[in-house]
């Protein structure tokens, strides 16, 4: 059972932007630590440095705040396969960390977590935000939204921790 | 130009099978220093395990061999995007091994590999492995065929550096 004041790192996976969240837990009460986007572009570099930029990221979040675990969002096939090859490259350094930093990794797909945040697998973006942004008690909805979907991976292994 | 002396890294890029070869040239000839293939299993671990024992296998490689490139088969569509996807967070951990190390990485696709070791983009499996066989002076075939594919990829850029 999840008792609180583990940290949760929830990545949304990207090769171009990679939203990434770090939640907890105080008085039981949950709480955002940090919330993101690591952005690549062609003039980062090329493949190799891009990814290592997403390694280091990951890397740097994992020392710092010391997650007890990585969620990472399920992909799922896409139609551009291009895209769907340079995400799963992402995810696999984005795993990685984890590996190297004897972490273990969750899985959940995008209705899964939709599901745990607003009770419906069918919600739209909006009312994720919206949800993440009372459950978290931000003062705005957390921008960009990539980092809204990596806090919103966080919260539902939160969730589902609690209630397994 | 290449001039010799510097090995080249090969790598098949694969989830459950991942092949290498490392070659480099002594006295102007074709040389291959090691070859074989990282094999991961279910048993072995899930998905980070066998992420971070493909990641390690390669880096020792780098560590021990230190050569100026790494090598790697360029992915193309496959009908199994599950597979696909997994050989893909693969090639992110070995492009990532390669990016750490500061070696850059070339990548070649199959057919341009065929290209430079046989000179015809048609050949198939064995006429690959007899032509590797005998390049690199070998007094067998090398074994398991994801190690020769290695060795064809390291030799495909060797090739490549020679006439560029």
């Amino acid at each position: 059972m999840y008792t609180g004041n583990e940290k949760i790192l929830g990545i949304d996976p990207g090769y171009a932007r990679c939203g990434y969240g770090v939640i907890g837990k105080e008085r039981n009460i949950p709480v955002a630590y940090i919330w993101g986007c690591i952005q690549t572009t062609p003039k980062t570099g090329d493949s190799p440095e891009r990814l290592l930029i997403i390694y280091e990221s990951i890397e740097n979040l994992i020392i710092t705040y010391k997650p007890v675990c990585l969620v990472c969002e399920k992909l799922f096939f896409s139609r551009n396969t291009t895209t769907a090859m340079q995400v799963s490259e992402a995810r696999g350094v984005i795993i990685l960390a984890a590996a190297r930093h004897h972490i273990p990794v969750y899985e959940y797909t995008p209705k899964q977590v939709k599901l745990a945040i607003t009770g419906s697998g069918n919600a739209d973006k909006k009312q994720i935000q919206m949800m993440i942004t009372r459950l978290l008690r931000l003062s705005d909805i957390p921008k960009p939204d990539d980092a809204a979907d990596g806090l919103a991976l966080a919260l539902c292994h939160m969730n589902w921790m609690r209630t397994a």
